[in-house]
């Protein structure tokens, strides 16, 4: 599976403030880059925290990309999949509508009522690991469903347990002409964090988008 | 006064791990680049968290450049300025070394036992504010020194005051080509961090230094 990671972060390395209030980062250009991205995948992850703060569709925005998309023979909008090794996923949550597929990367002690509901809503439900999801067998089920290419929108929690797990291949940041500050707010990777063997990457495109500028990273596996 | 601030971050926007401990974020190049800037400048700031996690001496590394300012009639390295308002400072801090100047931006409330101490080892104490040192009253005091040109290389504590008081005129971040993670660890900007004003910044350059990438911002006033 070849896995791209995206994030529009202030200056100061934030996602969003502390308050978890998704605010305006990036502008029209990168969104159009981010919904072609996604045109190009055949799923999209964001962690759990992701879908509470924000309850995003993340499906395809432009018609013209479905549309391209159907004619391949292919969904109008790539999957969503949601890591959510603490089943917090709200009955209600947008991502359970029927306008794609929708995975749900549980953990092995999820609850049956809560999978049988989830199921109940169209999604399908993915357990691994004892505790918590594990990412890279979880992975390798997802491929079985044909999913191939992953785009990966965060946030921090997420991107964090992808990079501790070795599974990120690319790695493309919007730094956006603001700072947000806070020692509490969501940063790009937060987790336990490393404090050796750092991930290292290869910065192999760095162009002006917007207000702000895209870093595109090759991550050398 | 202008107030220029760069820091060097992960592509995560971390300064260095949940542990503090200095890492390896840029290069040569970058080195060579904050040094031209300190010499450049009339002080070099850094908030107590920095004096107790690197102990750095903040002093102009390239003999050229020391030369250069003597001969215009100007100490080797410009003065060194530590913002303390929780007089944390230790006695064998090696800022308190003759190499150059030294101010301590302490409030209202230090110990005048502290103060007596650091004014024997040759510091000069400015005392701001009730019970955290004011920036904009300590940086007036500071330009009746002669200090017009400040240089501020971090924290993420200091970092984020300067922007909520309003006093940061450039920024300049070198962002390196690995992941640090951790929601402990220090950023560009900490603090309590904004929830609606974002200081708002213009991104003037993007030069890419040895494997990373300096972005450069004018904060407009």
């Amino acid at each position: 599976m070849h896995v791209r990671v995206n994030a529009a972060i202030s200056a100061d390395g934030k996602l969003s403030t502390r308050r978890r209030e998704q605010i305006a980062i990036s502008g029209d250009d990168d969104f159009d880059r981010v919904d072609r991205l996604r045109a190009e995948s055949d799923g999209v992850m964001v962690g759990v925290g992701t879908i509470l703060a924000d309850d995003p569709s993340l499906t395809i925005d432009s018609a013209a990309r479905r549309e391209s998309r159907r004619e391949q023979g292919r969904d109008e909008s790539p999957a969503r999949i949601v890591a959510d090794s603490h089943i917090r996923t709200p009955p209600d949550a947008t991502i359970l509508d029927d306008s794609a597929e929708t995975y749900l990367l549980v953990s092995e002690a999820a609850p049956s009522d809560f999978v049988a509901q989830m199921e109940e809503q169209g999604a399908t439900v993915i357990a691994t690991g004892e505790n918590r999801a594990d990412l890279p067998g979880a992975f390798e089920e997802l491929e079985s469903h044909g999913i191939e290419r992953l785009f990966v929108e965060g946030g921090g929690e997420i991107i964090f347990s992808l990079f501790e797990n070795g599974l990120v291949d690319r790695l493309s940041v919007f730094v956006g002409s603001l700072v947000i500050g806070g020692r509490d707010a969501p940063t790009l990777a937060d987790g336990d964090g490393f404090i050796e063997d750092f991930p290292q990457l290869e910065l192999d495109g760095v162009e002006r988008v917007d207000s702000g500028v895209v870093l595109e990273y090759d991550v050398p596996s």
